[in-house]
């Protein structure tokens, strides 16, 4: 059983009933890489927005850029502390949307889906850009390409998640610590040299940086601190991905909560460390960083112009630090680009888990629900992709431009979730009565109400500094899937209290069936249909044929007689040349005759093996068919005649029966 | 009964049987404008081809403007001399197509048909595009956006087509008569006016003509030779459209083929007098017409520039002959329109019902044979206008462009059917004795011989000077075409040797029915369902439920207890949340204990009015049943549950139920 498989078991949220249940529970080792890709890959561009936002106020701003990591940092820590309550009081695995809907109520709870759904697609969009950001700074020639570059990606991950290649916890695993070993040595590398004063500056700090727009001419301190805002905001990116663990406490070995716990404290560490020591080292050697390098980074005076390729900060701290030791460069390079990706491949397992989840409460196509459905994965992966290509090419790949998007629906959801904990636990504390506990409760309250009162905060300055730049995408973005989503639910509810049974209501069987074959030629697929249909013994039987065309209609009654076939042949009259309403009528007079029976259609149907076949068979059967079901009291039966190239098909059912414990690859089984 | 149907009818090539035949046999008069538009119109550009490839060669080259229409013009009566032989020899209306396959086989046959689909988009395109250039030569604010305009007129004609409004013949015959009455009366006024030497110059005239590249500084007499057979095979494009009335001879009131044979002596008499009035006309009055107009164009030794508009020559002898009648202008210009998009209107009429010939022949999808269905009509319909409009855009609107496409498939169709005819004659002369009859076949099949090579040869010509200016693109869209449908017939033809029944073979009846009714919840659908199987009265009857969710196969098996329904609930275990799998398990081993018997299953399905409404619903058992289809020995019914979305459609039903003799818009009816 793979890790992809166990994460969505988790996020549905249910008991694991099956007995390979054991062998998914992972210890914290594992299950640190495997949650915390994201969060971690964030330290790939989060330093880079702080820069690159302060930067437009020119070379002295961006000595405040520490000062932002800092704020950044201590907001992780609040957001740690408080999805560690998360995962006490949800050991099940909730998710913000099962914490808002549980606490808050369904409008709540969609508005944290409709936010998650959008952050999927920017998820893989941030993270696949800066990926393909870190590839063009390994890889020269790939600079200026990195859109087609990040696409391509995207695809790849695509057909690898549609052919069902999962990652292995040791998949997993391995290029996460990987990540984590080369980023923490080449900052311990870099301190080291620092002490020694071996340390060289970074190649752009020969650069000079000019400051951007209003700021060039000196703005004012409310301009200034608007900017550190929008710096701050921008840093947060470092937070996306954190919530992943209290999603998936019920993967974790026993005792769960603890580990969990322990485990996002890691992660919350970690993710600290990281940033802050690129953040310093960064600030150590100089490093410039600027939104539009052409124009604010001067050589001698000149502005380097658009042939200048601005490598992300992690690549010119490596640079620097390993400038005797290239491979180390690559090393770093490789790592980032690595985690990046799996960054976005944790965004194509999440979206269609929540899109199930969402099915389940009827607010996405019911069919989507099922876990065992590859298609319905299918379907979550190709739309997850589609939009995540849109905004890639939309945004030519610039991670800075997507950023704007990206940070408000976490926060949007932190803020959700945070309100709802808050909740939880003073509904939980009006039926606790044990001191001890209500102590521990009062005090995760707290926790909570600080994590509420800091996301909201950090939400109102997202808003505040992104809103123009591109956060309203991903507003308008959440506000349409919110009210799709609730429109859907609205006619699942219609149709669910129109199909309702009522308590009296029992089965009032019809008295009698009639039979009608159609026919339009004499061949095998219409002998079969007639042969089952006997064998049904109905109480009426007849082959039915549309008089479309006298001479055709009496070749066939001629050799309906000439074969003596023992059913009777029924000719309707045409005169417009048409066939639907001529059977409607005929079905409709049977019924008029006696209401209380009822019409069963057969319809011999080809059944052909490839899909551009379907064009040439069966269309004016299926459209038949449409019309008869919209008359009350009739049944369409499909037989279907198996033509020879149908049997490669029929064939492999025929091995995934035999099989039952593999998979056959695109395989559509589903719930109904 | 429409004129459109009558067309369709004719083409057919069947015998009417309705009761309406009578009123829809036409009397000459209305005939010429119901089958001349086509081949009227393209006097409103062939005039144009030619001096605007004249032109190339500078201002000299015009005055060989009217060597060339003479040839045209004898081309011309070639051709309708060779067409009065089909229509004597085919008076059921055969069509090139026809005379193709019957006298060469199914090659040629299919060859004329990819020749003649490629030129109904051609039709389309070049008549809408140049009915574009006389709009905007009426009014010059369209001047610039023809292909906008153009695109808006085949959406106009596809919306018109497809809602079902056809012609009647006065539709037709009004426009087409005031369009031959006011070229010829122009024309006549324009001769009267020379007489009494009262005709102005056209305004152009006072403009420089320059040649364009090689010719500018004289070319040799090969290249000016090629030039005018370039010239000449643009001008061809006079004889499109005159092969319409010998498709069309039953439509005529008898004695039909003298009749028709008439009316196209009439037609090319006409089409002849209009040709070489509007060159004569044109030399007279030194129009100056230009490939070019921009830089060969020169006012006062300096080009006239992109802002220059040039009128079509029909436009300018109009502004100079009613230089003191400007309403006579707009009417020129206005009948020229009208008839324009009256001839683009007849392929929209010729591509469905050619397709349905080739449906028939098992060329095309089955489907667009039957002759009563819209749908299949408007497929076709939207076919054609999608091709027409990537013409329009591709080639934005130019004529002079989308002519070197168009001449090849008319002279492919022409060279082809002629030779036919020859072995037509050549065949009847085997058999026949009688000496008249035979002197009268020799002199046809001379007749049909002089216009094989004829147009044979204008096919070489044509092939020459146009296959690297675009009739390659065409000929190539034919090739694709005839492989098509080629393939499509090979596969018809195996799938048809599959199912065809052996003399010997009977009906071999099934022992015995096992039904299942597929259950999710219990809910109406289901017990509809589980009514009309028991009402069927199958040897076996089982409600299967497969066990995905324990929970709620529990709560399912609970209240199917509670409820006592009659028929035992089996729960299908399902260890990989598949639905699918267990189901055709299931029913694989029903067939495998008892390999002689059938079993059905009965699957609830909710009805819906709303096309979006499909993807809520249904999905999953759409795909079962899909894969059920495959499993030999398996029938499957569908048992509808009208939701109350779907009640106006079913209502709809109802009245054409009650109403036959109406077609409902929308309607789907087909032939199977």
């Amino acid at each position: 059983m793979t890790l992809g498989n166990v994460g969505k078991r988790i996020l549905v949220g249910r008991k694991l009933r099956s007995t390979q249940l054991g062998e998914t529970l992972l210890p914290k080792r594992i299950a640190l890489p495997v949650f915390a890709s994201d969060a971690l890959s964030s330290v790939a561009y989060a330093p880079d927005e702080i820069f690159l936002t302060l930067s437009i106020a020119g070379l002295a701003a961006l000595a405040i850029s520490w000062k932002v990591a800092i704020v950044v940092a201590v907001v992780l820590i609040v957001v740690v502390l408080s999805y560690r309550q998360n995962v006490h009081a949800y050991p099940s695995g909730g998710g913000d949307y099962e914490v808002a809907n549980t606490n808050l109520g369904a409008t709540a709870g969609l508005t944290v889906a409709s936010a998650l759904l959008v952050d999927y697609v920017l998820t893989v969009a941030v993270s696949i850009s800066s990926a393909a950001q870190y590839a063009a700074s390994a890889i020269p020639a790939l600079a200026g390409h990195q859109a087609e570059a990040a696409v391509i990606a995207v695809l790849f991950l695509t057909t690898m998640n549609l052919r069902g290649v999962r990652e292995s916890g040791t998949a997993f695993a391995i290029p996460t610590y990987v990540f984590m070993f080369t980023i923490l040595g080449m900052a311990a590398w870099g301190f080291g040299r620092m002490l020694f004063g071996h340390l060289p500056d970074a190649s752009s700090s020969t650069l000079d940086l000019h400051a951007e727009g209003k700021f060039a001419a000196g703005a004012g301190t409310l301009a200034m601190g608007f900017l550190v805002l929008r710096a701050f905001s921008s840093g947060c990116a470092a937070l996306t991905g954190v919530e992943a663990i209290s999603n998936g406490v019920p993967a974790f070995k026993k005792p769960k909560s603890r580990n969990a716990a322990t485990t996002l404290a890691l992660l919350g560490t970690i993710s600290i460390t990281m940033v802050l020591s690129v953040v310093s080292l960064a600030n150590v050697m100089h490093v410039r960083f600027a939104e539009d390098p052409a124009t604010q980074l001067l050589r001698d005076g000149v502005p380097v112009g658009d042939s200048f390729h601005q490598d992300p900060i992690i690549g010119q701290l490596a640079k620097g630090i390993f400038d005797h030791f290239s491979p180390g460069f690559y090393l770093v390079a490789a790592s980032t680009g690595v985690i990046l990706v799996l960054a976005a491949n944790t965004a194509f397992n999440g979206f269609p888990v929540l899109g199930s989840i969402l099915a389940r409460d009827g607010y996405l196509p019911r069919q989507l629900h099922t876990r065992g459905d590859r298609l319905a994965f299918s379907n979550g992966i190709i739309i997850l992709a589609g939009f995540a290509i849109v905004l890639i090419v939309s945004f030519n790949a610039e991670v800075t431009r997507l950023i704007q998007l990206y940070i408000v629906g976490v926060f949007v959801s932190f803020t959700i979730s945070q309100t709802g904990m808050v909740r939880h636990w003073t509904r939980h504390l009006r039926t606790e009565s044990d001191p001890a506990r209500r102590r521990h409760m009062v005090r995760s309250r707290v926790i909570n109400a600080v994590g509420l009162t800091c996301t909201g905060l950090v939400l109102v300055v997202v808003l505040l500094t992104k809103f123009l730049l591109g956060a309203y995408i991903a507003i308008i973005a959440m506000a349409v899937l919110f009210l799709l989503m609730k429109g859907i639910h609205r006619h699942y509810a219609t149709v669910g209290r129109e199909m309702a049974v009522d308590e009296a209501e029992r089965l009032t069987l019809p008295s009698r069936v009639h039979s009608i074959v159609l026919v339009s030629k004499l061949h095998r697929p219409t002998l079969r249909a007639l042969a089952f249909a006997k064998a049904a013994r109905p109480y009426t039987l007849a082959a039915v044929t549309v008089d479309v065309d006298a001479d055709e209609s009496d070749a066939l009654q001629a050799e309906w007689d000439r074969r003596d076939i023992p059913v009777p042949l029924k000719r309707l009259a045409s005169p417009y040349r048409e066939i639907t309403r001529p059977i409607l009528q005929y079905v409709r007079d049977i019924r008029r005759q006696s209401p209380r029976d009822v019409v069963m259609v057969y319809i011999p149907e080809y059944v052909v093996g490839h899909w551009w076949e379907h064009f040439l068979h069966n269309q004016s059967a299926l459209r038949l068919k449409g019309r008869l079901l919209f008359t009350p009291g009739v049944m369409v039966t499909s037989v279907p005649y198996q033509l020879l190239s149908s049997q490669a098909v029929a064939e492999g059912d025929e091995r995934d029966a035999l099989v039952p414990g593999q998979v056959r690859r695109g395989e559509t089984s589903e719930r109904r």
